[in-house]
């Protein structure tokens, strides 16, 4: 910049600071996956990554085994930005609307159930390092990610757990996981600040198999004929929700990083 | 400016194209929802609006009578822009994917069920002029729009149709409109460029008052009961899709301006 006199430097200056500026007018979402020199190439990526969500919340994809490779900064940016939070967000106040409008009968049969892994734990610290599902699934490194029960909570599931407790719902805690991790589960679920649920439903010896819809379809139907009726049910997977014995209202947590059968 | 010497008035003019290009960088529907004056509102709202979206579209939020008023330029600007198209194509990526798996009998028998509106015919013509499902639904005013039979088909739906036809399917179209609107239908579907459809179901004098999901899940139970196998069923309302009879895939379309129980 040698050949620019005073006024010119001022002015270069005032140009960098702004352009430095303006990206934080956007949501840093979108900034991160728009670097400037490449800006069309990442449009179009967003563009189809966004379109590429729609269908998987949507279950319109069916089964995916790994997320699309152009789509891993689109996922890390939305898991980490305020798109993942904010539309947690609205899923609670969505369910938060349904429970209060529910009649509760007082005999202690009005049930709620919880998945557990991205719904009521967040394992996005073990996904930070396994490529936001754009990696083939490691069994053996989630599970010792499961041993350190250090998954937080995910905020918007947590309140929406204790104003369902307030509220007199039983809550049923319905997992994948396995009878071999109920010990850690339940000491991460207590990190995590979740308490007083009625029961915690792991993976027995008889459901290893099983398909995870037909597995939490059998365990709810178990519960509805114990008497319980199942208000609501909240999870990210749409295994959780649908099959036999489904809630009265079910709650599709986001969840662009892997997908359960 | 006068202050300002050559090189400034220079690197000034550099800045304001620079401040003016960069825009250009950032797709349509969110630079139309950002006026450079109200940036951080305009963030929050396409924030909240794309988590209200997700939570319609994956039916979390149950029933609702009108978009949310902050989202009226956000419905705009998706129904206008890149995404909607987008989020259409990728669906129909989907139908056709699953709709290339499936083993033809050869008896006839393979069906694929297809709703109409928003789903192979677009009334955002129609929309358009009536706040983007801002407003109360008008049944007069959208009548008179379906007896014009003028609504343009949705571009990656004729494509999915037609590739459908060509595999083998058997194509029932399942819709809401009623049996006086058969012929104005039967001649918009003309317009639009669909043809060989096995069969066009409309509801009858005894379907009129029965609530969507429960007419179409009905009809397609009757199908079934004919012989027919439902492989696939496109709709853009969970109430195409849901309840009994349900098709071995269903396809959610994408559709934030309006919802059908």
């Amino acid at each position: 910049m040698a050949f620019v006199s005073g006024y010119g430097r001022f002015a270069l200056t005032i140009l960098l600071f702004f352009l430095g500026q303006i990206p934080n007018a956007f949501p840093q979402s979108i900034i991160q996956s728009w670097p400037r020199n490449q800006a069309s190439n990442d449009h179009d990526d967003v563009l189809y990554c966004d379109s590429w969500r729609f269908s998987v919340e949507t279950n319109d994809a069916g089964y995916w085994s790994k997320i699309p490779a152009r789509c891993l900064s689109f996922v890390r940016d939305y898991m980490n930005g305020d798109r993942y939070r904010s539309d947690s967000e609205v899923v609670a106040g969505n369910s938060l609307a349904f429970a209060r409008s529910v009649e509760i009968a007082g005999d202690g049969r009005d049930a709620w159930v919880f998945d557990i892994d991205e719904t009521l734990l967040s394992n996005l610290p073990y996904y930070e390092s396994h490529g936001f599902g754009s990696e083939t699934f490691d069994e053996k490194s989630f599970d010792e990610w499961v041993d350190l029960a250090e998954a937080p909570a995910l905020p918007a599931s947590l309140s929406l757990y204790k104003e369902l407790e307030q509220l007199g719902f039983k809550i049923f805690l319905l997992t994948g996981r396995s009878e071999f991790q109920r010990n850690v589960t339940e000491k991460n679920l207590a990190y995590a600040g979740y308490k007083n649920w009625e029961r915690l439903l792991l993976r027995g010896p008889s459901d290893q198999r099983k398909p995870a819809i037909v597995y939490k379809s059998e365990k709810r139907s178990d519960l509805v004929n114990e008497g319980y009726t199942i208000h609501g049910n909240s999870g990210d997977q749409w295994s959780d929700l649908m099959g036999f014995a489904i809630a009265q209202r079910s709650f599709k947590l986001p969840n662009p990083m892997y997908y359960i059968a």
